[in-house]
């Protein structure tokens, strides 16, 4: 009788090819279906709430996947999982489901974090974990320029295109929080679900706004006629963290 | 004429095969002098503070360089080094200085930060970053210990002996702040100067304390009769910073 894991994983996406399975094997999932595989045997296909990019790191990223239930206690399946994935990918918890539960579609909401150096010199312990912007911000646009994205839009105009767009590209946000310590600016959305790169196409905006380069009417501008962009600015993936995923 | 340059450094020892210059060129020192020498040319001797072992970080190890004063503004020097070194290693600050001042011998002080991360599972993203102790350890006992490394003692029985033992091991520290948020321990610890491996020996002492594995009498002993002493343990160098620099 198999039985359905729930798994909350966290990882430094700069040690990885993204998430979504490729043939070299060094993407989250490889590692998750090895690691998962070692112990059930079996062909074993994780499924996760969302594809995070090459680069890109989850706190609390979630998953589902099947596994005969004899094999092992589910109590055990953390430490296991852990024994054998490297330590830049943790398995934070995992629990039994029923096979009603899917880790993308029962998913009912996503926070991600965006961080921002605007400071002259990026600190070696950043590297890799902010977006380093030497150009001068104003964090009062960036702060007025992220509250117009709070509520329902057509987000087309945010969103690149993975081979296709998705034929629905209306999404709520629910909150944009932005604040700032020192030179370190950390944004973070709350929203129903998320369009492929909406949240780098966002802070590129939003980045480009505090940077004087655009004005806060060409931001709505995209907003309202999704079909009418131009240049797009999408912020680099090591400033990106999936937070959490809402069920 | 030459001049003397005092440098601000930060870097992620997890990339550096430590300070000292080694042949295969991979070091802090070896980094800075390449980068100086781009600029510079000649003959060029960057001076550390203090070497730290391969795995430390630095947020602000100070350094000085003798170099030809003709070629280049003080000013622009940060930028034109920062611009050749690896983004793990860092110029953050670069000023003139007269000749009388020394890195290692002006220093008055120095602070360490050492980081523990006292819960089950290490967060990937704190790899490197933090000593991972699944141990179960006990808070109070740690921050009780870690009141009696302050003052003046003779500290031998918490240095390692690098080819060399100093002739004078009476060091002076000024206080150890023990803290916690969550899993994350924090202890640092300002002291007139630290011996070869000081600080990692004496986590290693308060882990094994916290653990209750010694007990403080134990530890005080090594304190009052550093010859005497066993089998130590010296805590991993990937949770060890070296925050600042006094002179």
């Amino acid at each position: 009788m198999p039985q359905r894991l729930k798994l909350i994983i966290a990882y430094n996406g700069a040690h990885f090819a993204g998430w979504q399975s490729q043939k070299h094997g060094n993407t989250v999932q490889d590692h998750l279906e090895r690691a998962v595989r070692r112990i059930s045997g079996g062909s074993v296909h994780v499924h996760g709430a969302g594809r995070t990019d090459a680069g890109v790191h989850a706190l609390a990223q979630c998953a589902h996947v099947d596994v005969e239930s004899d094999r092992f206690p589910s109590s055990r399946w953390t430490a296991a999982l852990n024994a054998t994935l490297p330590a830049h990918l943790r398995v934070l918890r995992c629990r039994r489901v029923t096979s009603e539960f899917h880790a993308r579609f029962s998913a009912t909401g996503k926070v991600y974090r965006y961080r921002i150096w605007s400071g002259p010199i990026l600190p070696p312990l950043e590297f890799g974990r902010a977006w380093h912007v030497q150009r001068d911000l104003n964090f009062t646009v960036m702060k007025t320029a992220a509250a117009h994205f709070v509520g329902q839009h057509d987000f087309a105009g945010f969103a690149a295109n993975r081979g296709h767009l998705e034929r629905d590209t209306m999404r709520t946000i629910r909150s944009v929080k932005v604040h700032r310590r020192g030179f370190l600016w950390t944004l973070e959305f709350d929203g129903d679900g998320f369009l492929y790169r909406m949240v780098r196409l966002m802070v590129g905006a939003l980045t480009n706004c505090a940077a004087g380069k655009i004005n806060i009417d060409a931001l709505l501008r995209r907003l309202e006629r999704p079909d009418n962009h131009g240049a797009r600015l999408a912020a680099p993936a090591a400033g990106l963290y999936l937070v959490r995923v809402r069920y």
